[in-house]
């Protein structure tokens, strides 16, 4: 991805409590991204909301488990995000819960790769 | 909403003080979006903003009523957000905060409502 | 900004670590933002993520120095962030961090400026 591109972001609107084969869905997106070389990840978690399944969750409430809503972030070339999508969107066949991945262009101000540190 | 066409995003910028009624604004508007029928929405919580009435606050100052900045997110169908957005605008009026919504194009890549639990 | 009109939004995918000039970046650019008059800027911070250094930081993972990714927003008229753009970019020369910057096109539905308060 460079500076001054066309990019696409996508967004995945899941659960803190959905899970991939014992994984937590969120972790398993952001896992497969950086194995696929996406740009980077970013996840958010949400303090109130509901989805497809049609409860309303909020961290105000008592719950045994807390369910609240993630937003899972990726930004990288459109070829890239597409390729990537056709990987992961056969996973969300075998997950019982809804989720919503939605993709929209961006513009890319700029992207720098952070320099490497020496000792860490 | 189906996979593979396109929604409205909606954005709400208000704050966590934010009140309707004497009820949460942002708690106001995630039950009329689910009174509505809207597909789904997440509210997010910022640590540190600054909005229309413009002063700048953040989770590491120390003020008596934290006062953070939050965004509810909605994505649905064009039409159907738009309605949405004509019976709730009128409530701003009446409210003497400050806000912000936004509204863009995105694609939706894949929606799926998720399976009815049978013992929860 | 006027609602009705369109806006572009900014968003800016750094770390909570990135600091420059001894401050936190993400504050120095809300700082700069309510400087320069944008009209709102909004700091969210993730749980997890990974970014163009590459290495994937989760707010579950035990760590020395907490590193999250955080994402600032902002939203204004799409003259009004290309001159912020052109101010704030030559920063980023400086930063040793990697860091993305993405722009897209937004509509604004509503913008109210709040009103006054008379006692606080």
């Amino acid at each position: 991805m460079k500076s001054n591109s066309e990019a696409t972001r996508l967004r995945f609107y899941i659960s803190n409590t959905d899970k991939f084969r014992h994984t937590l869905l969120s972790e398993t997106l952001v896992f497969a991204a950086k194995r696929y070389g996406l740009a980077g990840a970013t996840v958010t978690k949400g303090c109130m909301g509901y989805g497809s399944s049609s409860v309303i969750h909020s961290a105000k409430f008592w719950e045994i488990t807390e369910k609240l809503p993630v937003i899972v972030e990726m930004v990288d070339e459109p070829t890239k995000i597409e390729q990537f999508v056709n990987i992961i969107l056969p996973w969300f066949d075998k997950i019982p819960t809804g989720c919503l991945v939605t993709a929209e262009k961006v513009q890319v101000v700029l992207f720098k790769q952070g320099m490497k540190k020496k000792f860490f």
